[in-house]
């Protein structure tokens, strides 16, 4: 009985990421625009992730979604959804290109990233999530050259990426873009039990407790505590920058990620304070710059980016056609 | 029939390639050396991996072996086989491990390194060598905490590599140390018909119209020219240095690899020697180099190297706890 128990309290907080950027073959996009497509459709999209929206906030420049599984966000140009536990959030990708078409006038995927680190318990995914490789096969049938990558051990700690291999001398994203993703594991179950419903008094109480509100003081945040436990924040900035986590505090499967657009041309100071916050055995860093970032200019000093009491187990930087991409992976130094 | 004669023709060019480093724990190594292996016991397990010895020769650091099915080199301390075709390299890392232990001395493996591109025909591979997650199953037996990864696309050119994951302060290999490797494919026929018994009138008439000789004026050179076509040459050089080429020239499965652990600074004027000398349609580049190494110096250069007439589709630059590891893939440019 002790072993159904396991089973039931496990919960997978590991995340598929899914970024779009979608553009017009004859460049007239000025009409065109994702936050066009009506709530309704974003629901009925949802439903085939198996999560829904609990909550939405926006600004001039994005619309945030708080799920039952993670977030959504969605701006002008560009779609971001992140879903966890055993959601299908690939079911989702060749609905998104029919009903962008049909409603923004969009008519091009200028790039794609599909993102996630390795399953706890893959075996409890549903297809085609249940290995990378399936994963792919669904990608490759909507993409032609997409371009498949395992960062850090394939036997061990990994993170997967699908991308566009964008030709050379393709234009790509238009605009500055970053992304910093922080994927911790092995948590402080002392800092883990502010996200229960034990443990703070409301969402907002989390958010307080630990540090969150003071991230970005500027965000205007959409935060939701989970019934028994269990957290998610969605941050908006100007600009149309955002930020999240979530928080998945079981001791046997604890779980917290944050991700940001943001750019700093440094990251180094918002990653120290994200592990202070926090206290992860373990962590995977991703930054994504493409050339026009300033965190480009950062990329080679993260070849040699160390963390107080961290060891640094694994660094990958790989150069892409339009973007460049460090992986780090750091573990606790016994003390 | 002609489906029945394209299989026939096929060859797998692409090697697995193994390179072993031994020590003891108790450091007392003087009279420890792989060289004590006689040959009988080699022949014994070079049948494991189904090819043989063809050809034999040494200096006073370095034995080479030429094979049926590519190359041997022995040293003190240090194991490399690369092995082509439908071989079954993995079979020999056991029997490798208990002969070494036997007749040798040595008592622990210092590091590991087991790298391959993906096969052209992964389906014509004998088990376990069909896929790298049953290689990497196999190897895991034999090694605790061993590290695998895949530089490249997956869904795509990629190439696969297994070495120990030292822990962080763990001493490594205590020599200076580095392999330069580049593995070419759609190459040019008016090349590769020097590399066939009607192109060549021998061995080392090949070698001398292709311009092989010229690479390392002053190494001790064994050549082989296989019939009806293919070739190989083991070249070594004072210092325990040596480079090894294999070509197989069949036009739809035309593959050449060049590999040498001699140092430099810089690869970049033999690297561009090499693409002159070979034309090939697309090549990898992978460069090895452990923190004592000069071409360690060299790794950030990588990071921007270019060739002329060829795009840089793929770079990916891993530190590892000994070792820093560049990856890129380079295909011809349009003309």
């Amino acid at each position: 009985m002790d072993v159904q128990n396991n089973y039931s309290d496990f919960f997978e907080g590991t995340e598929k990421l899914l970024e779009v950027w979608f553009s017009r073959r004859d460049g007239k996009d000025e009409n065109c625009d994702l936050r066009k497509i009506a709530r309704a459709n974003w629901e009925t999209l949802l439903k085939l992730v198996k999560c829904e929206i609990i909550s939405y906030k926006k600004n001039d420049q994005l619309d945030s979604y708080v799920l039952s599984e993670s977030s959504m966000f969605v701006s002008k140009r560009c779609f971001i959804l992140k879903t966890c536990g055993s959601t299908t959030l690939l079911n989702a990708v060749k609905p998104l290109l029919y009903v962008v078409q049909e409603l923004t006038g969009f008519d091009e995927v200028l790039d794609i990233f599909y993102s996630r680190k390795n399953f706890m318990r893959p075996e409890l995914q549903d297809k085609p999530h249940t290995s990378f490789e399936d994963e792919v096969e669904v990608l490759d049938e909507l993409f032609e050259d997409g371009a498949a990558y395992c960062m850090g051990r394939i036997n061990h700690d990994c993170w997967y990426l699908y991308t566009l291999n964008t030709p050379v001398g393709y234009r790509g994203v238009q605009v500055a873009d970053q992304t910093l993703e922080v994927i911790m594991q092995d948590l402080d179950q002392g800092v883990m039990s502010i996200f229960t419903q034990e443990g703070s008094a409301s969402a907002r109480d989390a958010t307080q407790k630990s540090g969150i509100d003071r991230l970005y003081p500027t965000a205007t945040l959409d935060e939701f505590l989970f019934s028994p436990c269990g957290y998610s924040v969605n941050g908006i900035l100007k600009g149309g920058y955002y930020f999240t986590i979530h928080i998945t505090p079981e001791p046997h499967c604890s779980y917290v990620s944050f991700e940001t657009n943001a750019p700093q041309d440094n990251y180094h100071d918002l990653v120290t304070t994200l592990l202070k916050m926090f206290l992860p055995g373990k962590f995977v860093m991703t930054l994504f710059a493409n050339k026009l970032s300033v965190a480009a200019k950062g990329m080679k000093e993260n070849c040699n980016t160390e963390f107080r009491n961290y060891n640094r187990k694994e660094l990958q930087v790989c150069r892409f056609n339009t973007y460049d991409l460090t992986y780090a992976l750091f573990a606790k130094a016994p003390s």
